[in-house]
């Protein structure tokens, strides 16, 4: 193995881009473009490689454009309704003089002498005559050869995209084929020992290769022909030579290095000994470790190995070099105000980005930034637009107005939800998009982040799972109490099982809260505010079991899932969460408690989506739906429980207080 | 044949839609579409048929965020700079014991105990003991099982379009396969026995079949398998059996009738026979006589022959059947406010579109009318949007405020050329797209239409060849008297030949203005207020030439083509026009004089556009690529010959006055 420098220049992305650009641009790459001549019906969606002529007039000869009779206009002046003008008319076969004239049908070519067509509607025709009221103008109702397109004239100009009436025009024109711009052809390779090609090779400590797939479905987007190359694992002469017979065959290759590290570094190296090395580093969060190359006079960029970072990377130099190859224009990019649902840290120094979901809200449109994990491609597939911090800022506030750069031109139309998550708001979000058309996007901030969005305006929905511990019931004291504004509604949703969660064959015997105290018994803990956490709280409370003295009880993790999963690592043997976490993760189940797993609906007074959530939550196929995942009771799904402050009256508060604990 | 009663119901569109879309829905169209089974990677920009559901967590399993060493946060509570804790180190392959800790790599597999991650740069390594100066929190930089996605979890909702990130986020959550919407099959079947498949086979009053060329590459962008069936003529047991015949096999048929009088009612009876004919006319211009039929449950489309009431008709109700059968969102239509460039005139009693090129002049958004004819393809290609005119709207007055539908999203930066037509300024918007990326779109209103446009700020460019009788002087006086306002500067473009076309072989031996006086010849004239008449006119005038002894001097028509066809299908023997009209119709062209075309650049002050395209003007490339058309000098393109009301220094217009007629 060579050694190799570890570098990173870290340069403003607007400099990297400068002069990655500006040095392709001088090579020559975006003017030498390949060719190719397809017949024009297989050209939709392509770009013209030159300007295109007509080979022949469009209409090809002189026509009538309506039915009627075709006449010499001279043969009609002074026709009026006081004044009559009678005409012979005569059949196609006949050769014309003047005074005669001709029944027309449009499409048929204008008999010869004639230069007129007067409308069936507006002739009285009695065995051979014609009785005309009104002066015909020359070349009235005919379509004249070349109206439409004329032989020579341009018919579609250099570096067009082929568009439906474009195939029209070409073929009309008299064009059987049309030389487009070859689709660039991109080959991505992925590399890193840690990768393996399929689901069933993977074991701890290895990582299913999903980006090259990702990669060359946003090639495949942007208009380039991908090429997904085998995984080659980080050995730098196997990598130089994947490089290298590529470019043999592409216009573009793209290494894409697995996470471990060093990896970006070979590639560094090796691209320097191919070509020459433009940029790498670039101040972006996520996507420091970029790559731009120009080897043999083609691109080569190395992307970084999490998928968030990929992408961004990707959208950042690769996809701008791919539309302008194609002798594209540059897509404008549609940028929106709104309103940032949470504080966003950034650093000094980095550009950071980050992708939001985007929901009108109360008349404003909010975005909400998704986990910026770098690997988190949930991320990814919930985004609607991004949001850049500059490299000078620290931050932004929560209510910060901010620009968002959207990925589609048309937002979709979208229901923000905000809190504690729950996989029936998933199934939610199905069958509200069944009947309205909208999306909805969850984010997963927990049950008090959630009822200060919804206090701020900045979600439609807020999932909430909150056991006041004085009086014993769920979430109505909590809307009660922070909600004193505006418009909405507590609606029940489902009760739901919490538990706790053991290893398979519970080996520690635990059957209870009370074991917990037991000196053998690890536990591991949710936050501070977490509705699990206020569950547990109130339990070991009402049961006379000290906090204190539960092993691990300090230890909080913020998800489900991380507690499921500290379990499942043998870092703790119990912890307290929903069903649906312990079955995701092959974990043992011992229920603990019902709790109320409410929604607040925040819409305006009338606003019919509030209704049709709540008539969704009483649909019976949406009930099964959401009970089929175990753990479920959706028996008062859609009940509401409070409106805009006051607890509703068709819900018994005290049945609800003494229900909840089984 | 068939006796076919002629019935045309004129519903409102909305009526027509709502008919026609309520039967469609009550059918189960919608709801039972066929489902076909993808690899993952070959499903970008499919529809997801169900909700898919993750079969894996993604991570698999709890790994290093971050290189560093892997500790038990525990063993590192209370670290500080001014009390460090010191671990042993210990390879992976020992077994934990608190206190111990271990190297890791990004994307390494937690050790067995270990529950947190210190990075590098934070330890201070030495022989086999680490020192850290800080408390690591448990689960810091670790990657815990499920983090991203969770098994068992929704990965993506049912009717989703499959995006890069999706493919990305199927795989990784263990997926291979993946249930799409099948696209919508659509046959298309041409019909009119007037119809040819290959221009070779084109005579007089036959017509090239461009329509289901058009109609199958406008299925496919939206999303449908398109199926091109051959041409049937108009004979009603062929339509009928190419219809039932398709339908076996398709989602979705459409006919596309000739123009032939009676062809659609031929499609009418045919699907009656074979279904339901919900709609038979819509009061839409163009696309009146639409048809929209249900047979054996599945939608039969009759759109007219023309190729933009073909394409409007498929755009209003065949485009959304297609999206919401993919059970995909209906997109969001984009609308622009704009100003009308010139009165558009309606029927009332019917909905008129009308296609519309865009430009954003002297900071308001201009809208120009394209040709309206049904039968021209020109107008597609160059529209970028389409203006609705009510059903009680006698039409609109020029700089009526309007709202126009946008095809794309983003309309292009658009460069709009109002006034006469010359095949030059088709090359300089080659010229200027390459250079600016920006698009000309010209609209050919002749010299007079072009000034006013540029007076009503309604133009960015106007071409304009107006002979001041007065002073035998070119354009400058017109634009000093017409244009007192504004920042414009008159440019040259080309001097162009002007001349007599006549019939190959001279059959007339017509040599000059003289012989136009002589009995035997007839003469085509253009419209008053064309820089063409002007030019007649003016030199009738020098020669002494009187215009009312001229037979055919009041035949106007509008445009050099018109000239030329006129000449071509021998209804006169004469006219005047440019040069590239007679090469176009294959005339022979007797030249009359040099004429100077120049345009008129409407910018503001200061505005790099204007010197823009007077560079371009210089350039060799382009006035070579303009003289190469032939009948063209631009030895003195790009010379500026008036600015904002006074004439320019740099010309001599006591020169240019004595050199205009040859």
């Amino acid at each position: 193995m060579h050694k190799v420098k570890a570098y990173l220049d870290c340069l403003p992305k607007e400099k990297a881009w400068e002069l990655w650009h500006s040095r392709l641009l001088a090579s020559g790459y975006f003017s030498e473009f390949p060719v190719e001549t397809l017949k024009v019906d297989q050209a939709l969606g392509r770009v013209t490689a030159t300007c295109i002529y007509a080979k022949q007039s469009v209409p090809h000869y002189n026509g009538a454009a309506m039915d009627g009779i075709a006449v010499r206009a001279q043969d009609t002046f002074g026709a009026a309704e006081t004044k009559p003008v009678r005409l012979r008319l005569i059949s196609s076969k006949e050769a014309f003089t003047p005074g005669y004239c001709y029944i027309v049908d449009t499409g048929d070519v204008m008999p010869e002498g004639t230069n007129s067509v007067i409308m069936i509607e507006d002739v009285h025709v009695e065995g051979n005559s014609a009785e005309i009221i009104a002066a015909a103008t020359p070349w009235q109702h005919v379509r004249i050869i070349g109206e439409d397109i004329v032989a020579n004239e341009m018919v579609l100009p250099e570096h067009k995209l082929i568009a439906p009436a474009d195939i029209a025009a070409l073929l009309a024109a008299g064009l059987e084929t049309v030389e487009v711009v070859a689709k660039p052809k991109v080959t991505v390779i992925p590399t890193g020992t840690e990768l393996v090609a399929h689901s069933r090779d993977l074991k701890p400590g290895t990582i299913l290769d999903v980006n090259s797939h990702m990669l060359c479905a946003a090639i495949t987007t942007w208009g380039g022909e991908a090429v997904r190359h085998e995984i080659i694992p980080d050995n730098y002469e196997q990598i130089k030579k994947a490089v290298a017979d590529s470019l043999k065959t592409s216009d573009m290759v793209i290494t894409n290095a697995g996470t471990s590290a060093g990896t970006e570094d070979f590639t560094s190296q090796i691209l320097s000994e191919l070509g020459e090395v433009i940029v790498h580093g670039v101040a972006i969060k996520p996507g420091k470790p970029v790559i731009l190359a120009l080897v043999k006079g083609k691109p080569v960029v190395g992307l970084p190995g999490y998928p968030v970072s990929a992408m961004l990377t990707a959208e950042l130099f690769v996809k701008n070099i791919l539309i302008q190859r194609q002798m594209l224009l540059k897509p404008a990019v549609k940028e929106v105000p709104a309103v940032l649902a949470r504080q966003f840290y950034s650093h000094i120094g980095v550009e950071e980005f980050a992708r939001v979901s985007l929901g009108s809200i109360q008349g404003k449109t909010v975005a909400v930034p998704l986990s910026r994990g770098a690997g988190l491609i949930s991320s990814l597939i919930k985004a609607q637009g991004i949001l850049a911090v500059g490299k000078q800022s620290p931050g932004l506030p929560a209510g910060a107005e901010v620009t968002i750069k959207l990925f589609n031109e048309q937002p979709q139309d979208t229901i923000l939800a905000v809190g504690s998550h729950d996989l029936a708001i998933d199934v939610l979000g199905v069958f509200l998009k069944r009947q309205t058309g909208h999306l909805l996007t969850a984010s997963n901030v927990g049950s008090m982040g959630g009822l200060m969005a919804v206090k701020n305006n900045e979600a439609h929905i807020a999932g909430i799972h909150m056991l006041d511990e004085k009086s014993g019931e769920y979430n109505i004291s909590f809307v009660n109490k922070y909600l004193t504004k505006g418009t909405w509604q507590l609606v029940r949703l489902a009760r739901r099982e919490q538990g706790l969660m053991v290893l398979p064959g519970n080996p520690k015997k635990i059957e209870g809260l009370a074991d917990l105290v037991r000196q053998d018994i690890t536990y591991v803990n949710r936050q501070r505010g977490s509705g699990t956490r206020m569950l547990l709280d109130y339990i070991l409370a009402q049961q006379g079991l000290a906090a204190d003295v539960i092993d691990g009880y300090e230890k909080e993790v913020s998800t489900h899932m991380a507690v499921a999963a500290t379990i499942s690592a043998g870092s703790a043997d119990t912890g307290m969460g929903i069903r649906a976490a312990a079955i995701a993760l092959g974990l043992e189940f011992i229920p603990i408690a019902h709790e109320c797993y409410d929604i607040i609906l925040n819409f305006p007074l009338n606003d019919a989506m509030a209704d049709t959530i709540i008539t969704i939550l009483k649909l019976p196929e949406f009930r099964q739906e959401v009970e089929r995942l175990g753990g479920y009771d959706l028996s008062e799904a859609g009940t509401i429980l409070a409106v805009s402050g006051s607890i509703a009256n068709n819900y018994d508060s005290q049945t609800y207080v003494k229900e909840i604990c089984s």
